[in-house]
């Protein structure tokens, strides 16, 4: 099966079976990730006590820790809820919000991957190099200064965490540490809204809720991300009126559209990725 | 006066009066419920610290309470304002988002209703179900499993706890135990945005500010959210240009498509709702 | 340099400088405040804990504090932040969302601009008269009674704590407590809508980054913001689509259309805010 065969066999795989996707995440996206796992096909909860994390993170398909607003009571919340996920196989996904910005982010994402297994880590270019300690500067939320190569830090953090690694910018890279993919879609709007790299991350939640192969699903989600943001584009006025027309596209994202329009292709030896399994 | 006239005034009521409609509610919402609590012609305030909730529901015209993303200290301010808002004879709409779902919710709405003088309670099927013991199945905060019996759940637990419940689905159901409307308004694109169900108990608490016939003012508040749904639909090209359009639609919401479309009907054999008092 | 054509200029270094915005703000507007930040042309983080805001502010070209929902602990990490702020000169922006309306508000603010310089305040009619002692009365978080002389009112409180004090309304009113200017931008249809007032404190706190003189940055700012609405309007159906429009127009707001379209006039004998300095 050719590979964008499997991507958007996968997206029909999410509108099936209805993921939980459950969010510990931060207060400036919870709207819009909630909205963005209903279009692409799951069910968003958002739960952050931890006297019912470990219940809730139970029914779920995948959880999202995102540290966008973070504080300490937050933090043992993820780790209480992580390593329910863990003892159930439920795959985390980890967004390092403002990785390298202050200690605290820096400190508490180190923490997450280091107590628990997370199945992917999706973060920008200076967060994922502050992360890998390979260059990247991150100002407030943003990567003002990219990681010196982004692969390779996207690779050591990988085989040091033995997690997928999911750095999104102008081209995508994903990688457990040997197999690289980059993804070549999306669009310059993106970066005029906030909480664009959130709702990326709960894409690929929803993808990695369905398919073990996590470098396949969070190439697949935002492969997705990417082509219904293309798809947007010419619709958009401005980044509101951008914002519309992408959540329309992403609820309206087809087989079709997923065939014609996605851009993934392998960086590394492995083709494995390319054919049906 | 007929009950669509009925609804046309308690509307116009509303705009009139500018109720301020105070919640202590989930971070997924807080700007969606806000915007709609203006649009529908109130004034919104959210606060949750303990030492300024009840000053603040002393001027309120409502208070809803919605556990959507709650944690323990959140309930303690729900109760400390629910206390203040029963002396002085405010009317509290509860949202048991997720009810069923996990123990801490389930118990949570509990104590809130055994506590506390609910006016309305508005969930969806699952969580009224689960609430009454009667079925239903929640997961994250949507009902997977239907209650067994909406009607007898819901006249269940308004007998139990002398309060209005109101089950939203295909068909809303309101009742106080004893009279039962059934709302035959909205829309399937409601079922695409993340919370529309706290949206409807905003509009719910609006009326219920307005009109202490509580069955009314949740029937009423159900059929003018569903009308402006079904007036916005035609708008949508998917989930965000129908949410647009929807929020359009409730702040142009006129008498006149108030009475060509509202479709409440009594199942209860009182009929005195439908006639004026 | 005329007036309009330094406020192009300044609107236009805000998109060159792409200062990071610093909210510890309310939970109702993170994502819009966050949005229009990014659309003006800055960087936007919302971080709370007390653990890192010393950290993230020092990186910032403004710092916004909005007590719209908040808690005794947001406060003290409002202080941490502030007073590191204070030390290394960067602009504090406050929103006295709902002073008035309770104790905990109003004690709140006052502690805000005691203990720490303000660069800006900037307050509804209702809020800025409550914190002067001068008349406003406020329901939740809207001015329902106007301070009794809104002028008065804000050069009183701008001689107090030694700050600037923007007042918002059909005329805003900017002073330092001598000097003092009126911007008569703006639209109806901002009234629809929740967390305008906040956005418009962003859009400050966005001029007050580049330009030290803040009664400039402060008129400049809710002129553009003002300029903005006036170009949405007439795209807008209600109020969901002209927040669509606003903030596309926001995000391509020209020097032509400032030029053209600013209405700021001094309403003191000091001429020096309209001449080159």
């Amino acid at each position: 099966m050719a590979l964008n065969e499997r991507i958007a066999e996968l997206r029909e795989r999410v509108r099936q079976q209805r993921p939980l996707i459950h969010h510990i995440t931060n207060f400036v996206v919870m709207n819009d990730t909630a909205n963005v796992t209903l279009h692409i096909g799951g069910l968003p909860v958002m739960a952050h006590d931890r006297e019912e994390v470990a219940e809730m993170v139970a029914m779920a398909g995948a959880l999202v820790l995102n540290v966008g607003t973070l504080s300490p009571d937050w933090i043992e919340a993820m780790l209480i809820a992580g390593k329910r996920a863990n003892e159930l196989g439920i795959p985390i996904v980890l967004d390092p919000v403002g990785a390298g910005a202050t200690s605290l982010r820096t400190a508490s994402n180190r923490r997450l991957l280091e107590e628990l297994r997370v199945a992917v880590v999706r973060g920008n270019s200076g967060e994922i190099g502050a992360l890998a300690g390979m260059g990247g500067v991150v100002k407030g939320v943003e990567a003002v200064v990219e990681a010196d190569d982004p692969v390779a830090a996207a690779q050591k953090l990988a085989q040091q965490y033995q997690t997928v690694v999911a750095v999104t910018g102008k081209r995508d890279i994903v990688t457990d540490g040997s197999r690289v993919l980059a993804v070549d879609n999306g669009h310059e709007w993106l970066k005029t809204l906030t909480g664009t790299g959130c709702s990326a991350t709960t894409v690929i939640a929803a993808f990695a809720a369905v398919e073990r192969d996590y470098v396949l699903a969070a190439a697949a989600g935002l492969a997705c991300f990417g082509v219904a943001a293309e798809l947007a584009a010419p619709l958009a006025h401005g980044p509101a009126s951008f914002k519309v027309a992408f959540y329309d596209a992403i609820y309206h994202l087809s087989a079709e559209q997923i065939r014609a329009g996605a851009r993934v292709t392998s960086l590394s030896d492995d083709q494995s990725i390319a054919v049906a399994r």
